[in-house]
């Protein structure tokens, strides 16, 4: 293992498909979210993120700060999210006038800082004295962790310290606090240590190593922390007990974590933690704690995890629940949970290449991140069900969450500028490199320049088309993963077939001057079955092609609960759809007969027919109707 | 329509299936529940219901009221509920010790009585000065109805008025309250409407007559008035909200009862209104409320009941929820509410005789009220789903009422008790009269004397086989009902097949005399489908054999969700089961090999077997296992 820190970033020039997307953030998403910030979007929820930080600048000044504090506890980190997003766009689509808006933003947040480097706008205009008392839910770290973040993406973009400098003195401000003073604490809402990580392999600051080995080394050591702090204090954000049931598992604290042997809590948060947790057992070398994040992982993978990629299945708590309780209807599944999982498979496979956890990012990006964003870039969910049914979803008791069209944006903005960030960004999960070889983990569309100098152009249709041309320049090794879904492909260069054999799902080229790969992924729509561990789904089945997941919408069929797909057929590729720009698959049939008795007794009339299918991140784009990914 | 008060109630004297239970009931739960209404149970949640009979008495006369009031507001409707158990069960088998402990328990709660009729423990103990402040949490008029009920009961087996006339100054002094001085108000639970029904009925008092109609026709004109009687207390009991989305149709005062279209809300106090609406509908010759009893009627069966007739699918409220929402893994069904659709049903048969009726009653009787109490007598369910994983049921977040095996007692002890009087007053559900026709609604072995005089001794062992022999003496008309789920019957009188043609369900007979009846029913197990348009369970199959409706329990088969049912098989009965006293079906099935990916790209591997199935109510009674009734 290495320390990454020195490697500069290779570059990655989206086209296709991805190119596309970068393209409707760019252009819808990321200025959409700038009005909202400004509250200049019309029609909207009042955001009061940037007027937070104006008024924070006048307190610190001694000035009236206005109309005070508005919006959540963690309302700050709208506008890290917005810069992250806003700086990764900047390198895709360079844009003058976005790069000064950044710098008026970022002056504007300098401004906020205080004298001895804390930065959190609700404590700075409402209550200075409360700062560090209410870990357990005022999200300060959390806030602080994704500025961390977008402050490494907005160098990267820019070679502009600002931000950086800012975030580099608030560490060492909350190194500080927490380290030197002693103070005891961990994040109530884990995120800032990989963003520590991020900022220190950026730089090299030892304080982000060693603040996040903190927080990772103290978590969990102390199961009464919270409880301790919240004994200490006389207010509340939302009255949150640290002493109900489950809060210790919500948050992440029943135990240290290089015991951790299941996923457990909010699902969000034990991501972004394991996601950290795997970064620092890199850095340093930590086999045990590496052993941990590997036990959560296959728990994720082999128990917890829907085939589109989404986690954390029950809305009580957004939360993991126990191993196979993965219900579609009543499914959580939340975008940013998705998010948090590719970033936890990301820095897996940086520890150990194997396909796998290329194939849970790809499964993850490719269905529950996209459904997360409506095709027009203006509506979100955050919340990702397998199935929808008018009437009852969204409308039921146990069901009101699952909405069954994608809402315009929320007073808790969470999911949308994580999309946005990871589009943005979608090049560094995509590609990836070590001292000895550069990997294309992922298939993107796009001109990549790795840091070892190697240049590789890929050209191809992916996700809507298998085919991939990979057209490489340089001196090194390449190693191409082939997804695990694709248990037939053929690989050819220069034109000549090649008999490569897979290495944990990649195949390794030695690259000394120009060459041309192909690779051709399987294209035929197939069928995916579910464990008969999963009571909710256990003997039904699923469509694919490619990377996609596929559903089955009301528009298309009619009643799709009384569909019966026939197993003994083939799916094929029957239409393209202009509306939805995707293939849709048709698959043989059985209609069954409604009946108006609730329970009749004779068997229902099967009528044989069509079903259509949809890619599953096309879903929700034509209005209200029904929506199913597993079938009978 | 008619007054039927002075109709003296028929007996029924049980034998059979109905006698075997009521023993057990007789035996076993109402000297256990004894011994809890007395705190002498061993290993037990304190119950202190009695004692605060005792304390309550001290209060009034002004000694000290020793340890106070002690468990849920509503603990007094312990007491009544087992006071009308007992009752039933000393019709059914004398016992003067039991009638003695009676005597006893009732003359501790006429001490209990205020000088001016009132009557409830938790106020005259806690807070005299709050009584009728509080309808919408503290069950004081739902308590009053259980008395009642308990009055009617006791004064029916034992001629004593002790308590009937406690209960009639009781009634007096509500009417007073309510209507002579016309304090708002009607019951936060609903109960008490058809308790003074019973009442009126059985002693023609027109104050309970009057005090019904004004609470029904009262009911939901005001839909702030729980709002204004919360403005005006500064305490609570559970900090309940009047203002709380959904509250209003939580317990039914979103509307006036004469425009209900869809039943809603709380599922026991929904049904229990229902049967007060329809009770005082029929004394009244009120069409307008009829239709309205028989709309939301039409919408339960049509739309919100679960194939074991299990009522109330949302634990959130323990609630009806939308039409066609019946998840059977996740399913609350209260024990109680299955109970109370017994009643509903009860009183719509006596308004129009119709088959339905009858079929429902029978459904939830023999499925989720006796499935509500272990085969000992000794466990009890309150929540009965229809699909049990153990490691998910009574563990994850959403299933957690969703219990794998029956526990003991409960601190709210509503449950069990109901299915304690309902099994000792079989016969008055089973049987019915009007002026011109006795009714068998329902199979029931044992011997009945209508009050015309006819009568009639009913030989079977039904539900276990399907032959049923009526050996009738008499004059007058007798109507048979034919369960509809018999398709095929034969019905013979003296040893001649009849060609009788049903009307509503029902084959009449002309009696003079004495006379043998043999009713041959349908005895071959039976697939029964669901409708699709309910979409947990549309496609699947489930099994019944005469009114049980069957289940496969791991026990039987290894892993039940592995199963998948060969419908082009015929279901069979395979074998008794000693250790539950049933029949087992056997029917031909597939297996599909477990896999050991969570997403498998092959379909699992299907080996022919055979899959066993039980009763319903039969379930959970040999440990921990995985249940199904709904299978592929």
């Amino acid at each position: 293992m290495k320390t990454q820190h020195q490697i500069p970033e290779r570059s990655y020039k989206a086209s296709g498909f991805i190119g596309k997307y970068q393209k409707l953030v760019t252009d819808t998403v990321i200025p959409w979210q700038e009005q909202i910030l400004w509250d200049k979007a019309p029609d909207t929820e009042k955001s009061h993120a940037i007027a937070n930080f104006i008024n924070a600048g006048k307190a610190l000044r001694g000035e009236d700060p206005g109309d005070g504090f508005y919006g959540m506890v963690f309302q700050d980190s709208d506008v890290a999210k917005w810069i992250e997003s806003a700086s990764f766009s900047l390198v895709n689509s360079p844009d003058k006038a976005l790069e000064e808006e950044l710098d008026k933003v970022i002056g504007i947040i300098a401004e906020a800082q205080d004298k001895d480097g804390y930065l959190n706008t609700y404590f700075t205009v409402k209550d200075r004295d409360r700062r560090w008392t209410n870990l357990h839910e005022a999200h300060e770290l959390y806030v602080a962790g994704h500025f961390i973040e977008a402050a490494c993406a907005h160098f990267e973009a820019t070679g502009k310290r600002t931000l950086l400098d800012v975030m580099i003195r608030n560490v060492e401000h909350i190194r500080d606090h927490f380290i030197v003073q002693g103070n005891p604490g961990v994040p109530g809402h884990p995120e800032i240590e990989l963003a520590l990580m991020k900022l220190y392999r950026l730089t090299g600051d030892k304080n982000a190593l060693e603040l996040c080995s903190h927080f990772i080394n103290e978590r969990g050591q102390d199961p009464e922390l919270f409880i301790r702090e919240a004994d200490n204090r006389t207010w509340s954000v939302w009255n949150s007990n640290p002493r109900d049931e489950g809060d210790r598992e919500y948050r992440q604290c029943d135990k240290p974590l290089r015991g951790l042997e299941k996923a457990v809590g909010h699902a969000v948060r034990a991501v972004y933690l394991y996601a950290g947790m795997a970064d620092l057992a890199s850095e340093t070398e930590d086999e045990e704690l590496m052993d941990s994040c590997r036990r959560v992982w296959k728990n994720i993978v082999q128990s917890k995890m829907y085939v589109t990629g989404g986690i954390g299945s029950t809305v009580l708590g957004e939360a993991f629940t126990v191993d196979y309780d993965l219900p579609p209807d009543t499914a959580y599944a939340e975008t940013c949970a998705s998010v948090g999982l590719i970033f936890f498979a990301s820095r897996m496979l940086e520890n150990e290449i194997s396909g796998e956890y290329a194939d849970v990012m790809e499964r993850a990006f490719y269905n529950t991140v996209l459904a997360g964003m409506a095709l027009d870039g203006k509506r979100f969910f955050y919340v990702n069900p397998l199935e929808v049914d008018p009437g009852i979803s969204g409308v039921a008791p146990t069901h009101k969450h699952d909405l069954p069209v994608r809402p315009k944006w929320y007073q808790c903005a969470c999911c949308p500028p994580n999309v946005a960030r990871l589009i943005e960004s979608f090049g560094k999960y995509a590609y990836g490199e070590n001292e000895d070889t550069a990997y294309c983990h992922m298939v993107a569309a796009g001109k990549v320049i790795f840091a070892n100098g190697m240049e590789l152009t890929c050209e191809t249709e992916y996700p809507h088309e298998m085919n991939v041309s990979y057209s490489v320049k340089g001196k090194g090794r390449l190693a191409v993963h082939v997804p695990g879904w694709s248990k037939k492909y053929e690989i050819s260069r220069d034109g000549n077939v090649l008999n490569a054999e897979l290495q944990n799902g990649y195949i390794y080229l030695d690259i000394n001057g120009e060459t041309e790969i192909a690779l051709k992924l399987d294209d035929v729509p197939a069928f995916i079955y579910p464990s008969s561990r999963i009571p909710r789904i256990a003997g039904m089945v699923a469509l694919r092609r490619g990377p996609l997941v596929y559903c089955f919408e009301g528009t298309d069929n009619g009643s799709v609960k009384a569909l019966k797909i026939d197993r003994d057929s083939k799916p094929e590729i029957s239409s393209y759809s202009e509306e939805l720009d995707v293939d849709m698959i048709s698959v043989k049939a059985f209609r069954e007969d409604e009946s108006e008795e609730l329970y009749p007794d004779t068997p229902p009339a099967l009528t044989p027919c069509e079903a259509t299918a949809i890619p599953y991140y096309t879903w929700g784009n034509r209005g209200e109707t029904e929506m199913r990914v597993w079938m009978r």
